[in-house]
């Protein structure tokens, strides 16, 4: 039906947004100029909601093209301030993941990175669905502060090698508002606005180069491994579009990352591993990250030099000390180190127990997620306040042995109703099989761009 | 990508209308109940313009199941107040057209109609892109209010058996504000939606049959024959689920209806028709409509029959009286039938002449119902005033011979500038050939529902 178009002759000299949104509509592409229009009108408030959320939609039903993506990747990062760190001598490296369940390596790799020598200049958000957010985790910490000004962040930067910090209004606005449109409007889902949304504001931490995480998954967003590499593939490109040295790995969450999931727990894991302990697919994921920061900020000659000089920075302890300098300086309690109790405790724990004898086939990690957001780990609603102190620990991964009556998840939790919807969840999300699984998941699927 | 559903499990329970809007988007169908819930709260105000606007790009993209269609037309028919003329005993019987340029026949169809039996009570549009709407035509008669309240809407149908209004607040006002909203938004080109905006206000008017005009060119929304039947399709069966006698004539706008276009010439035109005179097409295709609104209002055993009591309410003057009358009803100036120089009259006329000498092979009608609305006999914006006196008399159509310096058409016209632009469109609109054109397109292209 794409003839009809009332008095298209009439309109076009008065309506220029909806031909935008009818060109995307019928499958065209938008010109750099149109796709620059649309996003600084938009964040100036001169286009409406309903406008910008029916071409949202054209956009996830028709795609984008190359041009288009890097248009609007482009002018959202210009609707804001581009941070520039050439000031600081050695290169800038960050991480961003898409997001899972027990995904707690940005503590990790901050520390350990910064200590071998580049900057990591870390920009991260929070929960999203059953996923939980870096900001949520440091928060567990307490004192810190992830709301630091931009001239403190380039302080904290300058003097310790890495800081953690939230979106600032000043970095891409217009990824906000999008996407505070986006949440209320089912177009979340298109790799294409996830591409530019992700893009746009880790381009503005004035990198040089970036490690993408992109999980896949049934914790993950992305739950196959297509549309996961889809997605970074969109990414790469977007990044060495703009001249910055870029790869993504794709990597598992078919069930959660290590044992711990919830924000304290997830940090004093994170100290375990910064400590040389900790799970093995947690410890290994975080240098295997590492590895390929310091590759590609040019400060080892390949990913596996990488890899030893993480495993050095954390066998000589300076990881974990870096760990310690920076929740300082963004005004933490850098005492959790030691003492891991200096965190927030539930008031009650308790365990559910193995229905059957037998090993766990899988582990519906979605569900877990959605299990710590319930007992108040995450968001239901954008205005709920996180509990740092509830959470979960997996005692029994994928491939592990169980007997019957033998706890599977230690629940850390404050309050009994939540406690109910939790356990309900947590009881459905494991399964047990009589016969040792045979085929494990390989911890990292694929690289793309390497 | 479909799979990426954030917090798909924790949203369910808190964001309903993202979850409709997904649905569609994935290519699901909606439940009855889940689309009544969203026009009704729409309607109410409970859901706003940009989760509506998202869910319309959804329907125009994927669009709908016959379940949901029917569904979306009964919500909006009962969005507000369904007229009941049941206390009339004659037959209820109305005409809608899709639009067009110069299509007038509603002014000739209602007095034919009427002065032979069945009721016509007939809620019509305004001027929309290119095309005419009828409530401009009728108000280029001095004095004829197209604002009567529905008591006196009734009052004159009893009286008059016909009666020529403008959509009320009370007839489905999901569609006034959905079509406000599809305006705006680039999702107005959807056959649903359009089934679903015509259907429900039609059905509101207390029918027993209704006669489709779906029109297909170059002057119509729908350019070919098979936009336009899918179109008729989706509108007969909707029609007849609700229990209606409908029936669809696809019928042919590559070029302007009859030779007026422009609200007072169309009016005088109409006159000329209603007195046995007028141009063929025009007269043709208001009998041909007009036996078939005889037929399915059961007045005459066939379609044939219909019209030939449709020639005798012409030939006998009974038409032309029932429009004095309906005019008088409705407090028009009744002598614009005996002197349409009582009809507003532009203050200039311009003839512009064929460049060559040859035959008409085409005229782009779109642009030729553009000059019209430039100059000033349409709106550009919602806000315009509509100069009833200005528009065009074509005094060559297609199929015609031409000598080079004889008139094409005469714009009559009140702005210098304004005539400019017009005069540019219409001399761009003619397509002169050397030898005469063999294919002449139909008047009825097909009948749908016969």
């Amino acid at each position: 039906m794409t003839a009809y178009a009332p008095g298209a002759a009439v309109r076009a000299r008065t309506l220029r947004v909806v031909d935008l949104i009818r060109k995307k509509r019928d499958g065209g592409e938008l010109t750099g100029e149109e796709i620059r229009y649309l996003i600084s009108a938009y964040t100036q408030g001169a286009i409406p909601d309903y406008q910008v959320s029916a071409w949202l939609m054209a956009v996830v039903l028709k795609g984008m093209t190359p041009a288009e993506l890097a248009a609007l990747t482009d002018a959202m990062l210009h609707s804001g301030q581009v941070l520039d760190f050439s000031d600081i001598a050695s290169p800038k490296v960050d991480k961003h993941s898409t997001g899972g369940v027990g995904d707690k390596t940005s503590l990790i790799l901050a520390p350990i990175v910064a200590a071998g020598g580049p900057t990591v200049p870390m920009i991260s958000g929070r929960g999203l669905g059953h996923t939980g957010g870096t900001l949520d985790k440091l928060e567990a910490i307490p004192g810190f502060n992830v709301n630091l000004p931009l001239d403190k962040f380039r302080s904290v930067l300058q003097e310790c090698g890495c800081a953690l910090i939230g979106q600032t209004a000043e970095i891409a606005p217009a990824d906000k508002k999008l996407y505070a449109l986006r949440d209320v409007t089912g177009t979340v889902e298109s790799p294409y606005l996830i591409c530019a949304s992700i893009m746009s504001k880790k381009l503005a931490e004035g990198l040089d180069a970036l490690v993408l995480d992109v999980k896949t998954g049934s914790g993950a967003f992305m739950k196959n491994d297509h549309d996961a590499g889809y997605l970074a593939q969109l990414m790469v490109d977007t990044g060495r579009r703009m001249g910055k040295r870029v790869v993504a790995l794709i990597t598992d969450m078919d069930q959660p990352l290590g044992r711990a999931v919830g924000n304290a727990l997830e940090v004093a894991e994170c100290i375990e591993v910064l400590r040389g302990a900790g799970p093995d697919d947690l410890r290994d994921l975080s240098v295997e990250l590492s590895g390929w920061m310091f590759y590609l900020g040019e400060r080892t000659a390949s990913v596996e030099e990488g890899k030893k000089l993480a495993l050095e920075m954390i066998g000589g302890g300076y990881a974990l000390e870096k760990f310690r300098q920076v929740i300082q300086f963004q005004g933490g309690d850098a005492g959790v180190i030691d003492d891991p109790g200096r965190l927030p405790r539930a008031a009650h724990t308790v365990d559910i127990a193995s229905p059957a004898t037998g090993y766990v086939a899988a582990i519906q990690c979605e569900q877990v997620g959605t299990a710590s957001v319930v007992l108040g780990g995450g968001r239901e609603k954008k205005e709920d306040e996180v509990d740092p102190a509830v959470g979960l620990i997996l005692h029994k991964k994928v491939g592990d042995a169980v007997s019957a009556g033998e706890p599977l998840v230690t629940v850390h939790y404050n309050s009994d109703a939540r406690l109910l919807e939790a356990r309900r969840l947590l009881e459905q999300s494991y399964r047990i099989v009589p016969e040792p699984t045979m085929n494990l998941r390989p911890l990292v699927h694929k690289v793309i761009g390497e």
